[in-house]
């Protein structure tokens, strides 16, 4: 068998394993015997299991940014651009839940190893959030409201943390998912409800109407 | 020394250690002689590793969820109470980081112990955030816009990632900072952007302006 399937089924049984058990509690026999491999080649293939978890990491996110930057068709209107990358983002981590729990749940500890890693797969994805929202700012600069590129930034970690938020509500063994009672809601639910809560307030602050509290 | 104090110093050392080490690394050694206890006596007054970790996590949630619920005043308008709120998450997030890193960072891993109380506990500032919003869309109701309660916990979850993930962002140690240039937000700037990103987005909902694609 190529190494290159070889590898591919030892990652896909590690995630697998990791989802399940988190990094610590993993074990590599377990993650072999999954995989139809030999422990040794594991560890020749992968090196460690540190290693390991980070080539997981690597893959899971790479493959959820790829879903996301490519549903976002840059010709499309700007709230039609949004609605179509968070549709991606929630039809992406329901159909590879173990992928999503590996990021979402066991990858956010720092003190680890991979932490740096992790931090770096996760600024990618609010890189791409960045870019829409600010080519969308630059649309709307026509109307005489440039945003700060800091606020461009708050709004896309802003953003990234509600989508993370309601994907874990979705997903049945991620902690958020404790006080839901009723099925899952739909990659379709959860965009519409984020596009609900962000899209008219985004729309808005496009235009030059901020909100602003009230003198009291 | 009465045992409330005693503990009370044990409980301190004891989220410090734990969120500069993570669960699994940090020594009861360590947090005994930073607490100025034996270690017998941490052992005495608060039984394991878990269970001290498990006790950290509840105080520091209760504190948090206590600052934001005693923020918002009832008798406030919506955009108010949401404002404020904000404020005093942001602001007890800054003035509580290791606190902070306990919750954010180091307990969402599951698989452990521990998983589940904090499951708990967030669920506790998803429900303050329901609350919130429900009552606001019971004033809109009176313009006949009433939400159904599926959709109010979605956006309630929507709230309460977009702001853990921006309170990360101005955390200099949590992993959502990594990409950040420039000093942390402050917690206005922080409050300010969410309300920008949310507000007129949630002020829309409430008056029965929903966003919905276009046909294409």
């Amino acid at each position: 068998m190529p190494r290159e399937v070889r590898t591919r089924q030892m990652l896909d049984a590690a995630v697998e394993v990791f989802a399940r058990c988190g990094y610590r509690t993993a074990s590599m026999d377990e993650i072999a015997e999954l995989a139809g491999a030999s422990k040794p080649l594991v560890y020749l293939y992968l090196n460690s299991k540190e290693e390991l978890f980070s080539a997981c990491v690597r893959r899971e996110a790479e493959a959820l940014i790829a879903a996301v930057r490519s549903a976002v068709d840059p010709g499309a209107p700007a709230d039609r651009r949004l609605w179509n990358g968070l549709r991606a983002f929630f039809a992406h981590t329901a159909a590879h839940p173990d992928g999503w729990a590996l990021l979402h749940c066991q990858a956010r500890t720092y003190g680890e190893p991979f932490a740096l890693e992790v931090a770096r797969l996760r600024q990618q994805l609010v890189d791409v959030v960045t870019d829409l929202i600010a080519r969308t700012a630059r649309e709307g600069a026509e109307q005489e409201c440039a945003l700060p590129e800091r606020e461009i930034a708050g709004l896309a970690h802003a953003l990234v943390g509600a989508a993370e938020s309601l994907a874990g509500w979705a997903d049945s063994r991620s902690c958020e998912a404790a006080g839901r009672t009723g099925a899952p809601p739909s990659e379709q639910e959860a965009a519409g409800t984020l596009m609900n809560l962000a899209w008219a307030g985004l729309g808005n602050l496009m235009n030059g109407r901020r909100w602003a509290p009230a003198r009291s």
